[in-house]
């Protein structure tokens, strides 16, 4: 992990250099760095928790200042009960997953003696972009080590201190492992980011875990695919057969568990004929929680004849941006519709493709919706808070990807990982086959995780040796 | 599929619209649209040949002015004995491929009554840029609806008068279909790339199939994801152990059989040991090909010693530019080698990540080569030219991808093609779990074909019609 002035070039270079070795390091190796990981971390708690004051010594400055909000600072603080602890936790959670390269996805007989493999494979060189939250950086170095990929880190300013101490550890920890260190590369200045994006050349995958500004200001700004999200604007579609006791609950966790949450539902879609049934049921356990309501002409008046009790300043006329933002917040934009079609249509052009629910009874009407949404997840029955890769069972989260290629929805180590066709012939060559010579066999062959690229641990340890013997 | 002058915003916009109809039609309703396709081609064919004619007499002159190469002249030409009947067999080729979307993919028992399922989808719209070969027109689109997914295609400027004759029978086609005539949009002018290339929000995918330039300009063009190859630099590594006769047969397929394929073989990396066993042998029959043989100095002094007949203007001195090019003619680069390790390195710095092959009998070797080039599809004794995706026995291919991310390799339907995240619950929600709330499951369910989103076909008629009642 380098923490000298290296131009953007030779970081990116030298990262996809360290990949080359680490791509093909053993299960074992890989898990030995995260454990090396693990203990230089517990053991340096106190000096990355010293570091972790100055930073948020600034930071409180700047929120005393107004220049800084204080949800940002409270973010900053490695130093609260459990949440370094937790951070650990997290890289032995990592060592514990499955590894997910080097199994044979797809095998097919091409012909007698001649096989097509589909194998699993790191992408390479990684640049993950966040804000705040210096934990991330042990979260993702874990997840980025696991999958065999090198990954250029670039942290928040606010949280410099703290980034700087975990980064010195880490590349400590790993100079004894048989993991490079220029496998995981820290960058603390924020003008060689314009830089490292035109480096599509050595970086294959760019991560940016932030605020909408700066995932729209990565797309951008680079030839490098980005994976991630923009807005979580999720909605929820609520029939007029559903129990309201069960829409109370699911729309409660949906808005209240964790507005900040990018999952967090900002549109509750109403069928009209629930407009006077379960809708003033839900409404008022929001209103009961504190929670803004931005409502549309005829919910309004619904809901002002009645809810006497809480004609109150949360009772609100949304405006047509209401239905196009993710307020983050203790605030829900209703609307009505007539029937699922015009919610499916609504929240094709105005949701932000994330999480949409629909809350109904019939089988035929969720059928419809959960065909019709165009988003990374879609449910029926259940809080778009669901959508999380620990909640989906994928034990991490690299983020949340409302991309319509390569991984969507909650990301695991999978989403670090691509494939690589493998054939295995005896001097079959392609003008052997055509219409007028050999056929091809094309029979699908059973798969299982027995078979990769360097067939098992021992000969990838003879195979590490003989390069390292190479000088490789 | 539309000729008129509509903005690229009202194409992209009606391409976005028409993709919702198509993404939930049912499979048979996707493979009428492409008989009907096929049939209105068949009827079509004076008409079509009729506008062919007259783009190859404009390329004809262009050709005899010396502005256009005869090669592409060639290309052009859709009356050559076969190749219409082609285009139009691969058609129902298309049509007999197995259905790629609502498959379920993965499925996860969150708890009881709570079911994760991952369910295959199309991706949406499509925007395919390609130069000459009008055919591709007939085999894009119906790649394109079967998977689902619209289109927006441009073809090159030679061609225009096929495209539009073509375009305007499938249009006419697509009316008697339930796919919207919207899903296939042609646009004519080059003009209008660059804006198109700016609607991210309504296109999510570009797929440039023609040279490196095309690709380049692309890339650098759009935040929108593009899925394709710009060079395809392949190398064969000759070991010294593997028997000459199959080395030649290897070889000489790899580099003759096709040229100008992006599959064929640029670089013979050769075994320093091999030099004046196997090499001259090669050499030979390369040159009896007439291929000119770019040569190292080691490699060179060797076959100039050995080929006394041969010391041709074949045999020639490479410069190191020639370890960057793709020929794409009778032309290959010989860089000589102490081992494997230097090879591995030589491909990953100078290859283009396509296709690159070893030819040995030791398996060690093999497998540290498999392992650590760093390409989409990699070889063990056999030729580079099996990189296709009918080869792959895909049935069909929309490219070739050298990307790190979505679909490597040969791309088939499955390439056109992303999952949603699907949750089927009964009122669970995200506050009930945790460290004091209820356990996750998270217990693998076993995944078939048998389940969709819309369940069945008979169902998804029904919700056709549904929608249809509705006005969407």
């Amino acid at each position: 992990m380098s923490l000298t002035n290296a131009t953007p070039l030779d970081i990116a270079q030298s990262a996809r250099e360290g990949s080359r070795t680490l791509a093909v390091l053993k299960t074992k190796e890989r898990n030995a760095a995260l454990i090396a990981i693990h203990e230089a971390l517990a053991d340096g708690k106190e000096e990355v928790l010293a570091a972790n004051a100055k930073d948020l010594e600034a930071a409180n400055k700047a929120a005393a200042g107004g220049t800084l909000s204080a949800s940002l600072v409270k973010r900053l603080d490695l130093g609260k009960p459990g949440k370094y602890e937790d951070m650990l936790q997290g890289i032995l959670d990592v060592v514990a997953l499955e590894d997910p390269i080097n199994k044979t996805t797809a095998k097919t007989l091409l012909d007698d003696n001649l096989t097509l493999s589909r194998i699993t494979c790191p992408i390479g060189v990684l640049l993950i972009i966040f804000e705040a939250r210096p934990e991330v950086i042990a979260n993702i170095s874990a997840l980025a080590i696991k999958s065999g990929n090198a990954a250029i880190l670039k942290g928040g300013r606010e949280s410099s201190n703290s980034f700087a101490a975990i980064a010195s550890i880490i590349s400590k920890a790993l100079s004894s492992t048989a993991v490079p260190s220029s496998c995981l590369q820290l960058v603390q200045t924020h003008d060689v980011i314009a830089d490292l994006l035109k480096l599509d050349t050595y970086i294959d995958l760019c991560i940016p875990r932030g605020g909408n500004k700066l995932v729209r200001y990565v797309k951008d700004s680079t030839a490098i695919p980005v994976l991630g999200h923009a807005d979580g604007i999720c909605s929820i579609y609520l029939t007029n057969d559903y129990p309201a006791e069960k829409a109370v609950k699911i729309i409660i966790d949906a808005k209240c568990s964790y507005p900040a949450g990018c999952n967090a539902t900002e549109q509750l879609i109403v069928e009209e004929s629930a407009l006077s049934t379960t809708l003033p049921v839900v409404a008022d356990a929001l209103l009961k929680k504190g929670v803004s309501l931005r409502c549309d002409s005829t919910s309004l008046t619904t809901l002002q004849s009645k809810l006497d009790s809480h004609s109150s300043t949360l009772l609100q006329t949304a405006g047509p941006e209401d239905f196009d933002t993710e307020f983050l917040d203790y605030i829900i934009a209703i609307k009505t519709v007539p029937s699922v079609a015009e919610a499916i249509s609504h929240i094709n052009a105005h949701g932000s493709h994330h999480t949409d629910a629909i809350l109904t009874n019939d089988e035929f009407t969720a059928r419809s919706f959960l065909a019709a949404v165009d988003s990374s997840s879609v449910y029926w029955n259940t809080s778009t808070r669901m959508a999380d890769g620990q909640r989906y069972g994928f034990g991490t989260e690299v983020g949340i990807s409302t991309n319509k290629i390569h991984s969507r929805g909650p990301v695991g180590l999978e989403g670090l990982c691509i494939y690589k066709w493998v054939i295995v012939g005896d001097a079959q060559v392609s003008a052997d086959y055509g219409a007028s010579g050999k056929q091809w066999k094309h029979q699908k062959l059973a798969v299982g995780d027995e078979e990769s690229v360097a067939q098992n641990e021992e000969e990838r340890e003879v195979l590490r040796k003989f390069r390292a013997s190479k000088g490789q």
